[in-house]
This record gives structure tokens, sequence and C-alpha cells, in this order.
């Protein structure tokens, strides 16, 4: 499976695996395809770097990536001064934090044991906390940095250029593809309205393309509803240079969701049992639909915050929800090929059968065109 | 393109178009696809027989079909007595009435003339006008009948096989298809969160094989985000014996869309300028986004009635924004691919640009494949 843009990067297929878990990450590239660790769960640079060298010391001197998240749209106050987590803290409602009391209240979720901090920080998307991810990155023979919101500031670009570094970012739309191309990055991950986390409105058979066409001739990924071979030959056939996959690897055994009622509820979902909602960090995030998304829907509640307000917001609740696996409320992003996630496979299984499933859909295709 | 279900109909392509005009259905037949004429729009079995009389007259001994709406939900009145229209209207609260009569004022749309009835009935929506409509069908040879809400009724279904023809049924999830299977259809059309008119929230990549592998052995067509030869090869790649086509259709110099305004505000729409929404029918439909959807959706609003009630409520508001063609109301269903719909072309311009765009696309994955 060999575009341009896999042969430019060395890897012997055209899949690109986001996690957030470096054994899953370093899986893939070994694998043959290309691992990208999700570098938005660290809050300290050191941890960022131990896993870094973990990956590194894991993936048989293939390629891998990082993708970090910067925000489009900063949080300012006036006079353009670095706001503090703190400052932004401040700016939550008070009807808002009871909400969240009241609904954990509800399904009876207990406090963090004295001491102990929110594991799930959502400081991870404050640029200043990306940018000291970076000078840790840039250390690594990293092939890859992927931004997962809007276009990298000029000056990462460069930096990452300096190193050899193509930088890819998310887009929604074909406008929004374009103004990345404008601003300078190498390669669009057209994000379809299926993906899992962050998504816009236009789904990828028709996203990919559009993204393709504006762009051109800038490689594009397709993201978003790609969890087999055979979705990804229809990826292929769209236009795109590859695929970028996530959710699918939630479930393999080299990932650690740390709770087993959490992967569980993974294997079960349908395609129906994901909702794209602003219930985690104030911008649509499709994920598994629970009673926590439900009550950020419902009317008789405050409704959500902007970003980055609603993940400071919600981020102990998270924690607390995952720390006590507390069912009816537990979730995590995930797109709708959650409903093919049915059984705990090993990332080598995994991408085998992609490998596989592609195969069977070109004998398929050529079948049908007489070929 | 050829698959079983293109060779069982006699077709040389397996590309399904949907569309309410007899030019359209006519000339995609004519060109080696399977026209599909839509009767919704007909309240009077004389006017379908008329229209089905020029469709035979003109598809050169080709097949074609005819699409009917049957809603899964009927409304009943108590004792299962059946409703007449006047019995439905009659359900329709008088602040809905005063929104729509102030929200026409608000654009300064012109009342009907003196006598002249709605030419847009929402009547085709009930079970009593689609049975009339098959009474006159089934006069016809029509290889296909497809129904666009719910499995079609056991009789209906029956009385069709006598005649040799295959049911269809358009289904949004997994499950719905299964239903249809159970019913004893023949046909699922896999109708993505794209497509144009009624759809659920399942995109095109995902639902697609999701229903093939709910139904199989049955055949599915992928319905939603398919304007293109590469959008084919991708539905195709997914597992789909065939592809159902809407959109792409309307700005065919073969339709009549009474409107040049509208055919201006489809070919310059983006794939951005969308929406599911209840205002037409009462169920999610996929269509233009105008300020007439807008004004559904506002909080402030009474919000949008139950199938059928909403189709009767706004039938003559619809009828008089398209007579007077008010630019900003101005809408029509129509998926998210009406961004690739740029110029005014030939039904059978459209069509070889499908085929040919087909097998670009199978030499792309054919060379990235390394075949």
């Amino acid at each position: 499976m060999q575009t341009e843009l896999s042969k430019r990067l060395g890897v012997e297929h055209a899949i690109f695996g986001f996690t957030p878990f470096p054994a899953v990450a370093a899986a893939i590239s070994r694998a043959g395809g290309f691992g990208v660790l999700g570098a938005v769960r660290y809050t300290a640079p050191d941890d960022l770097k131990r896993d870094l060298d973990w990956v590194h010391a894991h993936t048989d001197g293939k390629p891998y990536g990082l993708d970090v998240v910067m925000p489009a749209q900063k949080v300012e106050a006036k006079g353009n001064q670095t706001l503090s987590e703190a400052d932004v803290e401040a700016m939550i409602p008070a009807g808002h934090r009871e909400f969240v009391r009241a609904t954990l209240a509800k399904h009876g979720v207990p406090e963090l044991p004295e001491g102990e901090a929110s594991g799930w920080r959502i400081t991870g998307w404050m640029e200043q906390v990306a940018r000291s991810q970076l000078d840790v990155a840039f250390d690594y023979p990293i092939k890859l940095l992927a931004n997962a919101l809007g276009s990298p500031p000029a000056d990462v670009i460069e930096r990452a250029h300096a190193h050899d570094i193509l930088v890819a970012a998310l887009a929604g739309s074909a406008r929004h593809a374009r103004k990345h191309a404008d601003a300078g990055i190498d390669i669009v991950v057209a994000q379809g309205y299926e993906a899992g986390g962050h998504t816009g409105e236009i789904a990828s058979m028709v996203l990919t393309p559009d993204a393709v066409e504006a762009v051109a001739p800038l490689p594009v990924l397709a993201a978003g509803g790609i969890g087999s071979g055979e979705q990804i030959a229809a990826a292929l056939a769209l236009g795109a240079q590859g695929v970028w996959t996530g959710s699918i690897w939630l479930t393999t055994t080299e990932a650690d969701l740390h709770s087993r009622k959490l992967t569980e509820k993974l294997l079960a979902a349908t395609s129906s049992d994901t909702v794209r909602s602003r219930a985690l960090t104030g911008k649509p995030a499709r994920q598994l639909r629970t009673e926590w998304t439900d009550a950020w829907e419902d009317p008789a509640g405050p409704g959500t915050l902007p970003m980055p307000l609603q993940g400071l917001l919600v981020a102990e609740a998270v924690s607390r929800i995952q720390k006590y696996e507390v069912e009816a409320l537990l979730g995590t992003p995930v797109g709708q090929i959650v409903g093919r996630m049915n059984a705990e496979r090993s990332v080598r299984g995994v991408f085998d059968e992609l490998t596989r499933g592609f195969e069977r859909a070109i004998d398929r295709v050529n079948r049908i065109a007489g070929r």
C-alpha cells in the first residue's frame, strides 16, 4: 500500500495510527505503518520524554511521529498577556461548577483521595504546554508533527522543517484545509464527521475528495470511519494518500485504557452509540454517548463552556469517573467505527487484518470493473 | 461496472439515480444506469400515470423503477380508523400556523393568487396516497419499487414480487437494515448521514459496510455522498453492489426545479451549506441551509411538529417561497455533495463523468496496491 507520501516517510503501508499509548504507537510502526503518539495527556515534559524514549527504543528504527494540540484561538486577557491555568479557571461560572458537582453526586461518584491530583488534565490543550512538549520532541528523530486544532504557528512549522519533520494539521472542511496549506503545512488530515474526537459536519465520503482538490498537490490523509481494509481502499479511491486511524487501536491488547469496564463498553458499542458533543473540551468531539454527555445536552442544564474552559471545568470529574469506573458516565472519544471493534486483538493482528481487507477490497472492485 | 444486482436488473452500470423528474429518470436509464422516479410529488394518480407513460416511452426499453413514501408510523386516530388530510390538519397548533405566517411576512413572501392551490403537497407522504400510486405503478413494467421510509407493508411486498418487481427500502443503521430484511425486501439502500433528504446519524463510510454485514447476502446500495466516480469506487470497495444517487441530478439540464434562483443556489453552495433539519417533513432531512431552516432551529421559535404534521403545516409556505423565488428562504433537499455540483450538464454528461471517474479511481487504487 504505497503512495508518494508513504514512500517519502519510508513506511511500508500508508496507514497512520494515532494513539495516546506508547506501546501502541511503537507496535504500529513496527507492523509497517506510521505510529503517532498523542501528546495531549502529558503535562510534565519529563513524562513525554520518558515515553518518547520508550517509543524510540521499541520501533526497530522505523519512523514515528507526534501529535500535539495547539488551539487556533488562544485564551488571552486584554493586552495579549499569556494566561495561566489559574486565570482560566477563574473564568468558570459558579453555576457550572455546581452542575458538575450535582451530576457526579447523582451518580454517587466518590471524591478523589486526599492529595491525589486529577490524572486527566486539560492543560495539554494550552499553547504554552504544547510548546514545552515541542522542546522535548525536537530532540527525537520524529518524522511527522501533527496538530489536532488549527494550523501550527509559523515558527513551529519552520522549526519542524529545519529538523526535516513533516507537519500535518487536521481539517474539517475544504476551506479549513486551504488555510492550513497557506500556512505552510505539508499534509492535511481530513477529519470527517464520523471520526472520534474533534470533528466538523462533513462526512469523509465528501470531505476527502473536497480536501484533495482544495490543497493539491499537497497530500491528504483520510480520517474518520477508517477501521477496516475496505475503508482504507475507499479512502484511497477518494484520492487520499493514506489513512489516519485512531479509534481502532483503543481496544488492542497493547492499549491501556486503565478501565476494564471502558474496554467492555467499547467492545459492546454499535455505530449508533456515539455522539458529537462539547461535553469534554467545549468543541464538538465525537465520543461514546453516556449519561454524562446526555447531561450536558439537557436543555435544563447550563450547557457547555467554550474551549478551554469546559476542559478545565470537567477535568477532575472525568478523572473521578474513570478512577471509580462509574459505568453510566464512563466514556472516551471514539469514532462511529466503534461498532466494528468487537474483540480485543494485538496491534499486529489488527494491522494485518487491515492490509488483508485492503487486498480483498481491491480484488472486489477489480471484479466489478471487469479487470 | 457490473455487480450481481446490476446483472439481475439488466443494467450496464450499477448506478441508480433517484429523481423527481421523468426526463432525468429516463435519461439515466438510457445512459446505462437505473432511473428511479420519485412519486412523492404526485397527489393525483392520473399525473403519475401521465409521467410514467412518458418515462416508459423514453427509456428505449431500458429498465426503470419507482420510489414511493410510506411512513413506518401511520397517523391514526383511536380505533385505528384511517385519517383524512383534514383530520391531520386539525392537529396542527395555532401557534405553529402563526409562526409560519410571521416568518413569511418578515421576508415579504406574497400570498398565492386567489384559487391557486399549493403545488407542493405533502400528501404523498401518507400511506393512502402511496397506495393509490402503487395501483397505477403496477400497470407498468417497473423493475424496482423503493420505499423511502421504513419497510413497505407485507401485502405491498407480495404484490411487487408477484409482478417480478424487486423491493428496496432505505435504512440509516444496521438495525434498521435488518428490520427491512426480516420484512422480506430485496435490496437495502444504506442512506448515510451526508445524504440529501431523510438521513440518520451514521456516515456512509461506516454505514455501508455495517449494512452489508447486517443483511448479507441481500445486496446493499450505498446512498449519501455519491456524486463522482471516485465516490462510486469507494462505495463498491465498502461492499455495496451499486450506488443510489440523487442530488447530483438536480442541476442537470433535464431537471426542472422551476426556479433559476434555486439552481444558482445549488451551483454556488459548498459542502458546508446543508443542514439536517426537521423543517420540511418533521423528520431530519438534509437540505440547503436557508433562513427558513434557521427559523425552525431558532430556540425562540415553536420548533417543528412530527411527521406528517410539519409537512402539512409548511406545504403552502414552501409553494409560495418557490413560486416567488424568495432567495433567503429558497431551499431543497440535497446532500453534502452539493459542493461538487458547480456546472449544469446533461444527464449523459454527468453519467459519463461518473463512469470515467470510476475507472480513474480503479487505476489509482491498483497503482497504490502495486497491481
